[in-house]
């Protein structure tokens, strides 16, 4: 696989400087909250944040697409494509708990090799990427060992993010590790990264809720797929399986599968 | 009802200010997790955290009482009692999530007059009491308004914390709400203090888990009850229904009582 040039890690680390100003103005203020057609919030900061960003690409290198979550996509076939999510956990942000973030992916030919998770209000960047191992605010960040399920600490953001066909496969997840967590939204992969976390499951997201987790992830250490094991690309079916250790991600496995 | 007196406002940032050090000092290091009676986790941060807030209060209040998680109750006949969870949200804690956070509450024959919330790593500190308006860091905190249930944002920590008499009450309340969030621990109801959420529900709370979250969002205009309505006493049978809004409050109640 390609490794990523240096001048777009640098450009990953300005969309996250730019974003952070305008979510840390917005946090804890009281701003509009307009539902979209999918039903999930956004606000002015998602808006304003996410075009910061499209202004800097489209300076930086013009021929590389953008797709994000408010503002579209724009030349989604070029070789390089970035996926953009200004602020992954809006419902966090309105009711004004950190654990959201902005979520930056470029993807070659539709397969995530750079991400940034940056944490605004904690002041918190991972970053990782094809040939640049994750770090913690510039210190590496690696995942912990966890050889069995039953010792994992697994997060998924809720319940209500499960529909009726993939619920009964969290459930057994819940059942089968030490302890399932709720309520992290993208830290929840930060924390993956950082070995705290052994697993992370989720379902339904789109591109641009998982493109920049996977190489953080895989860059710590870690081992992302689809529920099916299949590896992870813009085109993926929004099933994720995340976790810090090949065995656990194993054995994730099979029990999402067991029906 | 009584009025604290300062000088026990005093002890409690006392409390709060011996307790951070030590929390900062393990956060995020590998420490050992002991799994208590009760199944729940505790770790060398808690009973240090504890140990040092007792020793604090022997010494300027020797007639008070103390009702802690970790090491247990010493004289809670006393007038004063006492009530501490070290870190409450332990398994955020250990996960490396700064949602947990040292509760302080003190009890007048029963009764929580005085309440902190404090979060060691965001570095918050919420406080209130009869007669001392609640603040966060020093500046007033207040609920907001949210006059109808089904405009609220309802926090509860995970769907794991209820039991089968529990659990289709909260979802019914998940389904009656704008958005059921989960994942915060104590830190929901900081939220809800300062007006950014407007519901939290629990059950199967101790003491300790409860107490001092009880002042923190009376004195900033919120109201707390069990599930029945009933004012909250240190001896309650541990459901929480706290909102910002005391019509929200009143619906919720009901929801909560229908089957």
């Amino acid at each position: 696989m390609q490794a990523v040039p240096t001048e777009f890690v640098t450009l990953a680390h300005a969309l996250a400087d730019a974003a952070r100003p305008v979510v840390k103005r917005y946090f804890r203020t009281p701003v509009a909250v307009d539902v979209k057609a999918d039903d999930s919030p956004v606000t002015i900061a998602d808006r304003e944040v996410e075009a910061a960003m499209r202004v800097l690409i489209k300076e930086r290198f013009p021929e590389h697409g953008i797709f994000g979550e408010e503002h579209g996509q724009e030349n989604t076939g070029a070789e390089w494509v970035w996926v953009l999510d200004p602020i992954d956990g809006t419902k966090a942000f309105i009711t004004g708990k950190p654990s959201f973030g902005t979520l930056i992916g470029l993807c070659h030919r539709g397969r995530p090799v750079l991400g940034v998770i940056d944490q605004a209000i904690l002041g918190e960047r991972w970053i990782g990427g094809l040939d640049h191992a994750t770090t913690l605010n510039g210190a590496p960040a690696r995942v912990r060992a966890c050889d069995d399920l039953q010792k994992a600490y697994a997060y998924t953001t809720g319940p209500e993010h499960f529909d009726a066909a993939t619920l009964p496969a969290w459930n057994r997840i819940a059942a089968s590790v030490r302890q399932p967590r709720y309520g992290c939204d993208c830290y929840a992969y930060a924390l993956l990264a950082s070995g705290f976390v052994d697993l992370v499951v989720e379902a339904g997201l789109k591109p641009y809720d998982y493109c920049a987790l996977v190489p953080v992830i895989e860059q710590a250490g870690g081992t992302v797929t689809d529920w099916t094991g299949r590896a992870v690309t813009i085109a993926s079916d929004g099933t994720i399986c995340a976790a810090g250790d090949s065995r656990a991600h194993a054995q994730a496995l099979k029990v999402l599968a067991a029906s």
